[in-house]
């Protein structure tokens, strides 16, 4: 999908959401663990109920591999059930040596030898260019660089200050302005308060940023849009468990449909004020 | 397995070699093309071939990963297949935010729920503390800590100056300190100059170290066991295509235990000259 394509979608749909399909089999609705495939069966419901109000779906690996062999099997199920027009995201955050990194570009783009073909993957960027470069090379399919984390151990590192007078992820965002182009290259950008995102906005003001930080992880939706957006919206909002885990009952579709619904109805909001 | 049970093996066996198990199938001998499952008869004849000689194993997870659900059976079968005296390591490259990285930890060391039982697993620092610490809530399993890689990208964050007076990696490897002890963390070090290793071991004096950069990366062994060797051995270096293509014939068996003998042969040398 072209940087052009996404953002016509977040117009048609009035939405900058992404869905986050963590889906993790203990925090399931009890009565779907007498289906053949529980796992499955939960991603097809909540993928059906909010197909309408989401443009992106990002499955993190973790909860797949967590299962071994059967979790790459519901990974390969559940991406197959994803309409055609929406952006999809591996947040399976790799990154190798050079020819490494060209066996998970492969995994993650190459249909034909993994059965997988994501829009876009998430990237470690410590390894540097090498580790970013092999996903680069396929047209329309994107690297989503860790810039700022929203986790407590993002302060670890990301924001060591540099003797070139800039902190650490600052210095990731800019070097990686020189492998590719913002048509290429978003930015997981875990700040929600307005100064962050806006001080962010003025390192990377085309690229698109993905922001895990709204809903169970906090975060205000509204600054979130007053501050990162740009004039093609450029945001990617996720939200994964204040939507799957909205209800423990049978009713857990509806309830997941209601809440990605409040999200785009905010959003349709935010996109009349701020593009 | 402990690091006492590791160093016993290393002396035992007088070889601190793993083998690398980055196995491509279009780098096989084309004769195994025939078999049902060439990737994992062409493991099944390299792990017999030299398991006499060498005390890791290291599958490079994305050599898998790109075969989609059958890599990661592959991979499944492959495990299996390795004898249980043997240290195994999980080049994943893993990382993630506190609760999903305790996902990536049940895929690599939970076996009831993933089928994996791995020693150890390689993870990148990006994301700090708690992208680590659920991987060292496990007894007698380790975390292998990106700190200085070998490829050309390497240079372009772990080298960075920090105002603290110290490279990024050297303040990965001294945080990495306060997470866990030499019993739990092992260091990745590309670094095969004496210079570098013996600066490295001045921060790191206790822990393992995994070396990729001998063989096919380049990279002297003898530096290696003098300037990065400590009391109990400490090392843990890696070859991989120098061994398992060693031929592309129907001798490749012979040959990658010819070559891994050859490893293990200088090895008890250097072990013998400078333990």
């Amino acid at each position: 999908m072209t940087r052009q394509q996404l953002f016509d979608t977040i117009l048609e749909k009035r939405s900058f959401l992404c869905v986050g399909l963590d889906t993790d089999i203990t925090k399931i609705p009890p009565h779907l663990l007498k289906e053949e495939n529980p796992v499955v069966e939960f991603n097809r419901q909540i993928i059906e109920a909010t197909a309408e109000f989401c443009v992106a779906y990002k499955p993190n690996t973790a909860f797949y591999e967590s299962m071994g062999v059967k979790g790459w099997q519901n990974l390969q199920e559940t991406m197959n059930l994803v309409p055609e027009n929406i952006f999809t995201i591996a947040d399976a955050k790799r990154g190798d040596i050079g020819n490494t990194s060209a066996m998970y570009a492969r995994a993650f783009f190459n249909k034909e030898e993994s059965g997988f073909d994501f829009d876009s993957v998430t990237v470690a960027p410590y390894m540097g260019v090498d580790s970013v470069s092999p996903f680069l090379g396929f047209d329309n399919k994107w690297v989503i660089l860790l810039a700022l984390t929203s986790n407590e151990g993002g302060k670890d590192f990301q924001f060591s200050e540099l003797k070139s007078e800039e902190k650490l992820f600052e210095k990731v965002v800019k070097t990686a302005h020189t492998w590719g182009s913002p048509e290429q290259i978003m930015f997981v950008v875990g700040a929600t308060r307005a100064s962050e995102l806006s001080d962010f906005r003025k390192i990377a003001p085309d690229n698109f940023l993905l922001v895990p930080g709204v809903g169970a992880q906090g975060g205000s939706l509204q600054e979130v849009a007053q501050f990162g957006m740009n004039d093609k919206c450029g945001l990617l909002v996720n939200s994964s468990r204040a939507i799957i885990y909205a209800s423990k009952g049978e009713d857990f579709a509806e309830k997941a449909r209601e809440e990605a619904k409040k999200l785009r109805d905010e959003m349709d909001i935010l996109l009349d004020k701020y593009l």
